[in-house]
C-alpha cells in the first residue's frame, strides 16, 4: 500500500492531534524572547483545545509570553524504523492563573521549586505529520 | 548526593552539549514565518559548532530562515524516571549548497523527496540542562 510507503509523510487531522497530545506528558514550547526563537522543554496538559503548562514567576518564558503568539510541539521518533509523528500547536499564551497553593489545574511538574505561574495557549491552528517508517 | 535529587535542574557545560548534539540524528528547528514561531523535527548533523539540516528548495523553512536567527533543539526524556536532558542551539542560518546529486556534507534523511537544500546554524550559543530522576 503506497500510504505505508518508507519515508512518506502524512498530514494528520485535528481530532487524531489531539489524541496525540493528550498521550503526553512532556511538549517542546516555542517563543521569542527579543533575541530570535528559543526552544524549550516542559511538562504539558492537554484539555479542550488549550495547552497548559507552568512556569517559575519571573522565568523569561512567564515574562516573553503574555498575550503573544507561541508554538508548541510534541513528537514520538523511532530512531531504529527511521519513523515517528509530530503535532504543532499554534496559538496566543496568556497567564491563567498564579497559583500559589497548587490548587489550579495544570500539569504535573517534573522539575522541584516554584512553578505557579499557570500559562494556556490557545489553539488556533493545529497540525500533525506522520513519518511512515521502514 | 544534592546533585541527585530528584527534580533538580542542572546546566550542562558546552562539550557535552555537543557530545549530546552527535549522539543524535532528529532534532527541532524553530523559526518564525512571519505569524509567529513554528516547530519542526527533522534530521540533522552536528559538525564543528555547526549544525546541518536539509529541506526541499522551496519550503517555508528554506525561504524563511536564510540569514535569520533560528533556534535547534535536541532532548530526551524518560516517562518513566520524570527525568531527561535538553540542548538548545542559537544561531545564525545560512544557505550552504543546493546538492543536486546529493554529494555535499549534511545529513541521510528519513523523509522521501527532493531534499536539496542544505541549511547551516552557525551556533552561537549553545546550552543544555539536565532534570534528575527518581
Amino acid at each position: 500500500m503506497d500510504t505505508w510507503q518508507s519515508g512518506r509523510l502524512v498530514e494528520l487531522d485535528e481530532d487524531e492531534c489531539w489524541e496525540l497530545l493528550a498521550s503526553r506528558v512532556v511538549g517542546r514550547v516555542a517563543y521569542d524572547d527579543g533575541s530570535g526563537p528559543v526552544v524549550l522543554p516542559l511538562n504539558y496538559q492537554a484539555v479542550d483545545g488549550r495547552i497548559r503548562v507552568r512556569t517559575a514567576p519571573h522565568s523569561v518564558l512567564g515574562l516573553r509570553v503574555r498575550d503573544r503568539r507561541v508554538a508548541f510541539e510534541v513528537d514520538d521518533v523511532d530512531e531504529f524504523r527511521s519513523s515517528g509523528w509530530s503535532v504543532l500547536v499554534r496559538g496566543r499564551a496568556s497567564i491563567v492563573d498564579v497559583d500559589l497553593h497548587g490548587r489550579a489545574e495544570g500539569p504535573r511538574t517534573w522539575v522541584s521549586g516554584n512553578r505557579s505561574l499557570v500559562l494556556e495557549i490557545d489553539a488556533d491552528e493545529v497540525t500533525g505529520r506522520r513519518l511512515m517508517g521502514s
